[in-house]
């Protein structure tokens, strides 16, 4: 076992219970990854396993390149369909310690639309420090979801993406803070969507959200897409 | 017992709590039934049962015409009124092991108006192929539902079919295929639903469709409709 | 004790969970009734109860006139302020054996525009046997809440009324069909809102609704509004 | 200790269960507060504490300018962000024993337009005796969110107030009552959007209005603002 290795199972096991409670997943959809402390490996989720059989034995140990590692716990399976997008993540963005995908329903709603979440409520520009940005359309196979995250997420305050027509990744410090994006980023999902049926939506000034953004980040920790604030 | 029969009574008592957990029921309304190995009976909820009493032993042992086999476990009360329907498709579907009916809410809404849901997540594209259709409209208490499914599902990818002013009827390989179907055909109902509220949607072109079709045909199994992809 | 008080004490605290469970009810709102065997007395939930303390011995027993039987159990606190409209509809629907009120969110809605629900789903149909009407504005403290009730559901085949700008009140041949139509009124009330946001609803042709109500009826047993349907 | 301050602690610690029982929090996020006995001292959540990890020990005890109380119990942590609202409305407010903020989604969307949330149902003039008002955006950190809050609710019959951009906050008599406030606010925000979204809201007169909120009043006990009724 690589060192921590175990810690991490049991938090990446509970973290997909998360998934379930805050009602953002179902039947066997979404997964949650945790990078190792050495920073070469991330635990993911096998690939079509019910939330309520899975154990912290079954998660796969994969390097960068998205392998499961050969003998490690779990390697008998196969590792969840999102593995490529993960791990292009981990190897292009050394600060993220997480990453969560899901089709949560009103972040994937506004992902079918292709459009963005604007910052309408103050615990989004706490949050993401602006709005929820969109990502373009990518076929599952290859690198395509991968590299549509990081060009995105690059030099954004946002820890979450809508990607176009499929649904929200989203990356954090470590695997509860990836975990806590998502939930965050469907709960504003819904917020601003209710709120935009019914009229129109006073903007937060942008001074107002750099300076939300700012206490938060000082508060709770900073994105690990860096110090993006000035 | 027929062999096989026992282990089918549990499956299909666990499944109908899926049901209630992913919220596709209320009451004692919606049915989940299975086929048995034998090819030739199907077992199903008995009417007007709650949820929270339903045991193995209350599901009602049918053969392709629906007739209740007599002296069978259940046999004493009445089976589902939508027997006939599950009969009719275990009849005339030879691959189909499973079929499940709800009234939930977001699919029923598409029924309600006689719309198709749109092909318009990549989540969709991978479960059904394509839009989920719709059936005719059809009375309770003859061939005429079981007919409806029949026609709308032969040679269609989708496992969904959204009968008009009723509800949502799936089909799968096996019973737990079917309320796969039934949850994912709510799931996509409820988002494509919510998206559409606020702007138009992106479609997506057909070309990925099949490609992200065949895929998941390839990593989680073949449609009971057969191979419709070419 | 009233013979036959004791089982319904007992039937009607579940039934009030089944309020809480099916998401009609929050806080202390919301109340069930069922009439004894004696047809001259009901018992009714306490004002200001929490559901998770309710116990059997906490409903109030009050005679046809809302009247508290004193010295009876639960007889130190006060019924539910509802209890005069509960009271004038046992008094004048001898076959009524359960009524229930909520202010259950869709069905809410709906009597917040004054506008019926509209009959385009099977399941309202079986169930209702047509739309579901709008009572009068009435103010609660007197018996014009009850006299609505009792008006717009004479004659009518639903067991559902909406107060306008109130909420549901529903009846039953028993307390257990009363929920049952509570469970069921704010599911179509639901189910056709979404629909309707949409676009144009499907209607159903009367003769079918008339087909689906007798059936139903036949299946379940009879409203007791009586013999509606010819 | 201070008396009664045990007590409240376990109070306030299962009121907090009441937020997530009742859908109006997400992960770490809103809080109450509760005023003690001897009217100087409040007791409120640590900051970014799970839910299902806060105890009664580790509310943070402050006075009335916000400051922990040194020595107390859980005073090694820090107290919620919100903590000097709170102890802006207790200094001004006397006699409010109870504060309560959520970031609840149909308030919230409520709030993201600046829209105060119409009386058009009876249990909305019961509860806060007509339209739940909009307060200023106000920023974090200072008076500012405090200062709204009670230049919008004093003189006010409602108990919640909307701050722009940001969410709900309730007061009451005691904890208890601004829960209950809490999660009346959100159900009638909820059920009058609903409402609106499929076309015109009936109005309920002004005279039924103040005859409601008069007899609520004097049921449930009186509003924290004092005799607003005549």
């Amino acid at each position: 076992m690589i060192p921590g290795e175990q810690a991490l199972r049991e938090v990446v096991a509970l973290l997909h219970g998360e998934l379930v409670s805050s009602g953002l997943v179902i039947w066997t959809g979404g997964n949650v990854s945790g990078r190792l402390p050495d920073g070469d490996h991330f635990l993911i989720k096998p690939s079509g396993i019910d939330y309520d059989l899975l154990e912290p034995r079954h998660l796969m140990l994969c390097d960068l390149q998205g392998e499961v590692v050969t003998g490690s716990l779990g390697s008998d399976g196969s590792p969840s369909s999102d593995t490529a997008a993960h791990a292009y993540v981990y190897r292009n963005m050394p600060a993220v310690g997480g990453v969560v995908h899901t089709h949560s329903t009103y972040a994937t709603a506004w992902a079918a639309r292709g459009e963005a979440i604007p910052c309408v409520i103050t615990a989004m520009a706490d949050e993401f420090g602006g709005p929820v940005p969109v990502g373009p359309f990518a076929m599952i196979g290859d690198d395509s979801i991968g590299r549509g995250i990081v060009e995105t997420l690059t030099g954004h305050r946002s820890r979450a993406v809508l990607m176009q027509n499929h649904g929200p990744f989203t990356i954090g410090r470590d695997a509860r803070d990836a975990v806590k994006a998502a939930v965050m980023a469907e709960d504003v999902a819904r917020t601003v969507h209710i709120a935009a049926q019914a009229g129109p939506l006073i903007p937060i000034p942008q001074d107002a959200v750099d300076t939300l953004f700012a206490r938060y980040q000082n508060v709770y920790g900073e994105s690990p897409q860096g110090e993006l604030f000035n």
